[in-house]
């Protein structure tokens, strides 16, 4: 296979992980960073321990602090920074891109004030002449296991299909298997819509409660994230595929995952501003929360899960007494009319 | 709301924790067993410490060894079983009752000679004169967790929607949510192949592979369930809702689940004998599996992950071996044609 280089904007651990896969299938990644010490760490000691630490990368893995360098001459630039930073990122990509170019995104929410998704705010920034085709990477993948080589699967979506089809071969290999499909906004609404519902499942986890309360709501937080994204034109079975169940379970069911680890706090007790202190970084379910609940009003949408969580997050609302309500709800036919 | 006595055959953990919810709701369970030990505990020390340890049963719940004293004047009957013994039980039944009576049960698994459904073996088994209705009660439940009273939802599944929601109104409580759907083949399919892929869920963490390679085996698993599923008449969303996806989550992601548990020493290289044996209990995925593997060749359905695990079960495949092929099966586009 002819030698591709790969830009990817985002030093943390996601945008490391996906660089080492590249340069496992002998492509030339270049990872854009905004911090000296970890650029110079990933080319002195091929080393990201911040984010992915006891990874050795391979020495094929370069990084910069030059978005010029970083994308010069790249087939693909995989934008993997968190949704906050998403516009300001991507006018300088506008600025820099000199020839139309395959974009690729794996970040994962929903924007605030605008309810759009990802891929709306790169069309928004990036001119439709600067980028021959927008794809989606997403699927169950902890960036920590991807390093260590374990088994792991993903889904590339775009509507050009051939370009969904050139994401998958750069990524592809024994270790890491690539579906592609065609739906773009299922993929962005179950990648980001998950994050909600896995504070969910910290908050059930933290109060205490058992296996059996996590599946229900993970079952039935899946159902209306699969209302609103055919309301707003995703294939239904999408969510059913990597990008919709899969992603929710691994993100619900690891200890790994922040989105879970923020629930579990409030599920103890702890008030939202301590939670997001601790934590210290970006808590994607927290923000999408906040634009969902006001999208779901807005398109007249039943979403009681969410909109429980958005009551515990923002309105003081004690965590066992809205899973309680959730539970009395008046008796129901488990039936979707999708 | 009147009280109703519920006939429960089988004093084991799920026989056990239902009757304590039908404790609960103010109706008279009584639970048919067949060992003097633990149907005298039950009425004596109101505790069945084998298999709820540390649950104390409400007074309510009686056990008796007589199936006439069981099932005498009940509104509803309760199978609660393991497969294996399901024909041998019904046709005892058959002979005591007396009058049309609901039925429900809470099986999970297909008889491997016929690859029939759990409720056609009671249809067999039964006189359609003395069954009024025949009730599936399924979903994500370890019974511990229901004996402690733990948020958890069920669906009780009938084509007589009637039958289904007096079934939803005796078990129904605050701590238990109990939906209604029509969908009988759906939920039995859902709730016996969601054995297998816990089988396979314990093989991939027995190997040491992680979280991304288990939510890839639940998803893809739960894909080729619903294929064969909609072949043999089920809705497929039935697979999206708690007696499929919701079910098998709590399986497969379970350290109680026996099937994870039986998968799990697979992955650390035990055989099949060796781990029956330690299980010394029945292990319902085994059994599915080798069902599946006949009625999936036989409908002409491709079921790639059900068949690398009855390899690895019955024919020494190495488990390591069967991932990486599944790992580099040819590129596919994620869409089913249902």
């Amino acid at each position: 296979m002819t030698q591709k280089k790969v830009a990817i904007l985002g030093a943390g651990s996601w945008g490391t992980g996906l660089a080492l896969v590249l340069a496992d299938n002998n492509h030339k990644p270049v990872i854009w960073g905004n911090l000296d010490k970890i650029v110079n760490e990933i080319n002195e000691s091929h080393t990201n321990s911040h984010y992915l630490p006891d990874i050795i990368l391979p020495t094929e893995v370069k990084a910069t602090l030059s978005l010029d360098e970083a994308i010069d001459g790249a087939e693909i630039v995989v934008i993997a920074i968190p949704t906050n930073a998403m516009r300001v990122v991507c006018k300088q990509l506008n600025e820099a891109l000199k020839e139309p170019t395959i974009l690729v995104h794996v970040s994962k929410g929903i924007e605030p004030e605008t309810n759009l998704r990802m891929s709306e705010v790169i069309e928004e920034e990036v001119d439709a002449t600067k980028r021959k085709a927008l794809v989606v990477l997403s699927g169950p993948s902890h960036a920590e296991e991807v390093a260590l080589r374990h088994p792991t699967t993903l889904c590339a979506s775009c509507k050009d299909l051939k370009a969904a089809e050139i994401v998958q071969d750069r990524f592809i290999n024994n270790n890491l298997r690539i579906y592609t499909n065609d739906d773009v906004i299922g993929a962005e609404i179950g990648g980001a819509l998950k994050n909600i519902i896995a504070l969910g499942a910290g908050i059930s986890d933290g109060l205490g409660y058992g296996d059996n309360a996590k599946a229900a709501l993970m079952t039935r937080g899946m159902a209306e994230i699969t209302r609103l994204g055919v309301a707003v034109g995703s294939n239904p079975q999408t969510f059913y595929g990597l990008t919709g169940i899969g992603d929710l379970i691994v993100t619900c069911t690891s200890v790994h995952s922040r989105n879970w680890r923020a629930g579990n706090m409030l599920g103890k007790g702890e008030n939202l501003d301590e939670v997001l202190e601790k934590m210290g970084m970006v808590v994607e379910g927290v923000r999408t929360a906040k634009a969902v609940h006001g999208w779901a009003k807005k398109l007249d949408i039943d979403m009681p899960i969410t909109e429980s969580i958005y009551a515990i997050l923002f309105e003081n609302k004690d965590a066992r007494e809205a899973v309680d309500l959730l539970m009395g709800r008046k008796k129901k036919i488990e039936k979707e009319s999708f």
